[in-house]
């Protein structure tokens, strides 16, 4: 309603894509000088699977990094090939004349540690082994995520400070991160849709997830890589219905599905499996990511959501918040269950007490926790002021 | 806070007990004159288990039908021993000289149609075949349980007419159909935490549970009754756990729960399956369900549930509304996610509109939609007002 118009005032409907782009891997550490980890264990070698867009200026001071959710990919922007018809996930952000203008920044986009989208993971092969590390895999943790990829950016890529650090849910924890981390190489962070540290309700989601890949027949414990019978993708689809379920909200998914039958009216009334519009949904996205994704990572990567608490290690949530010197743009959304906005307000009332430059938004938005990928036309406008502002 | 001495001021403290009780067992129908479904299908015979609590007048006029949850038994007041520990789940609110005033009222819990605590369900024997329905079981509605309760009543003890029809959650949904279905035998009706018609949200959650239960290698297509390696217990646990976050709110598991760990948090950063103490609260919930409740039950009363919508059959919802003769009084809890006061609130307004004689009150509480069961002191003094006010 009325968005139209609004877009066609917007600069970023005309100006052009990221392009054609490329995923690349670096690689970090041996198992004489391995990466070590936040409980202590080692990890040895880790890819770095990544992509960029734009040109690191000569200063290399003009990166922006760009942090993904849950089950995403180092795939932020443009296409891996003409034909292709999927773009990066924030397409719409990433771009010549773009919000983050590949004209002017260098934006770098990394897999997280634990996923499977190239970067290492519970899907990788132990060199100590031979076979994919399954539940040998160690617990890693957001900052394990932000501290490799400092790693990377300072040895791969030979960039030290960073302009903006940003990202949506999972994505956000770790922009937040690098501010707290690494506050005195992280000019600004912008952290979408996300929290500080993880609620009772939020373990609670993720332990229902893990739990439906356990109890897939086929999960093996985790040794399901080589198995004939294949891995637990029905395990792995109920997790993710679980997970769709809070990226929706109740207004939306009234609005989207209502008690619409994905059948016949007469089939609900004789068939257990008979589906309502939502059901179809909720199966058909659990079904989508089993196609591009690993349960042993789904595993690994809520365990490392639940175990976050930017203070940790820290006496108080408010010694941890006190290092940021960055300036910080919080972005929530207003139907967003998973990570309501209650709990970015209270991290921010506490950077403001601290006289930290902070900003707030809370997006009026029907969308839920998807509304981080969903409102792309609407946060253009916030991260575009928001970028402007110091210059 | 300052409800301790709200309570010394409660004539419900000063008051009795149901005492001891008894389950009793009524069965309907045969073979050649059997109960007709809504979806057309037929079963016999069903047997009804019920209690009742205080003395059946000579009119037969003083009658109080009280409904259960989703897992809930006829057992809603008093104890079945004098050893037992545990009373009805409602015991607060049942007994002489309480609300629900055994000296004057003749109070009657029935179990649900589809159930599995002696009111014929999927686990009872098809004398068909001599073996439990298991899946051949035939789909049930809301609307079924309530026209099996009116036989029951008329049948068995006698009764044509009901002073209150009351209950939370799915017995709430069965209050109002009793209103809609049955108007003009009807006097009161008081639906808790309830919802006219379930919501895609509702339906999704369901539709997890009822996955989880059937991705539960031990489910079998519902056919373990007789299995040496039992049912599916774990399936079941999860399809509980899945309840469970919808039955508390945000607020509430943040203060029972936290971040607190159920082990040391060096546990929890070595080990996926170590667990943060709402972890172990959800796997407790499952754990004791599986107990005292049956998988296809499970199936079969949430399939009920996501079907409810009062006013099928009808034109429009005002339609189904404007048969109620009844004294209406909903109470729904501010914190309720499950069936977020909106939904009774559009019913109240259509009610309203056509001049029906209804009452409302949102009950501000941080339990959630447990706060049906576990806010009993508060719904007390809201509930003798209501039974008051017409004498």
């Amino acid at each position: 309603m009325g968005r139209a118009l609004e877009e066609s005032d917007d600069p970023d409907e005309r100006v052009g894509s990221a392009g054609i782009v490329e995923k690349r891997f670096w690689t970090l550490g041996t198992e004489a000088d391995p990466f070590l980890l936040d409980n202590r264990q080692t990890l040895a070698p880790i890819t770095v699977a990544y992509e960029t867009y734009g040109t690191l200026n000569a200063a290399r001071d003009n990166v922006i990094l760009v942090q993904h959710g849950l089950t995403g990919s180092s795939h932020a922007a443009g296409k891996y090939a003409p034909e292709n018809r999927s773009v990066g996930y924030w397409d719409s952000l990433i771009g010549p004349g773009k919000v983050f203008d590949t004209d002017r920044f260098f934006v770098v986009a990394v897999n997280s540690l634990g996923g499977c989208r190239g970067t290492t993971g519970p899907s990788s092969i132990d060199p100590r082994t031979g076979r994919p590390y399954g539940l040998t895999f160690p617990i890693i943790t957001i900052r394990d995520m932000v501290r490799l990829q400092e790693r990377f950016l300072r040895e791969c890529l030979g960039i030290e400070r960073l302009r903006l650090v940003t990202g949506g849910s999972m994505g956000g924890m770790q922009a937040l991160e690098w501010a707290v981390t690494f506050a005195d190489r992280t000019d600004a962070v912008l952290p979408i849709a996300t929290t500080p540290r993880l609620s009772a309700r939020g373990i609670a989601f993720n332990e229902i997830a893990r739990r439906a890949i356990c109890l897939d027949p086929k999960w093996r414990n985790g040794e399901y890589y080589d198995h004939p019978e294949g891995g637990p993708d029905a395990g792995l689809a109920l997790a993710r219905m679980v997970g769709t379920i809070t990226y929706l909200s109740d207004p939306i998914m009234e609005r989207m599905f209502g008690r619409t039958p994905a059948a016949q009216t007469s089939a609900l009334e004789r068939d257990l499996h008979a589906r309502f519009d939502v059901e179809r949904y909720l199966h058909e996205e659990g079904e989508a990511l089993v196609r591009r994704f690993d349960a042993n990572s789904y595993l690994y990567l809520t365990k490392a959501v639940d175990l976050h608490d930017i203070s940790r290690d820290y006496p108080t949530m408010e010694a941890a918040l006190a290092r940021i010197t960055a300036r910080i743009f919080f972005i929530s959304i207003s139907s967003d269950d998973l990570f309501p906005p209650h709990e970015t307000e209270a991290a921010v009332a506490v950077l403001r007490r601290l006289g930290k430059a902070v900003e707030y938004h809370c997006l009026d938005s029907v969308y839920g926790h998807d509304g981080f990928l969903v409102e792309q036309a609407r946060l253009r406008p916030l991260i575009r002021a928001f970028l402007r502002s110091p210059d």
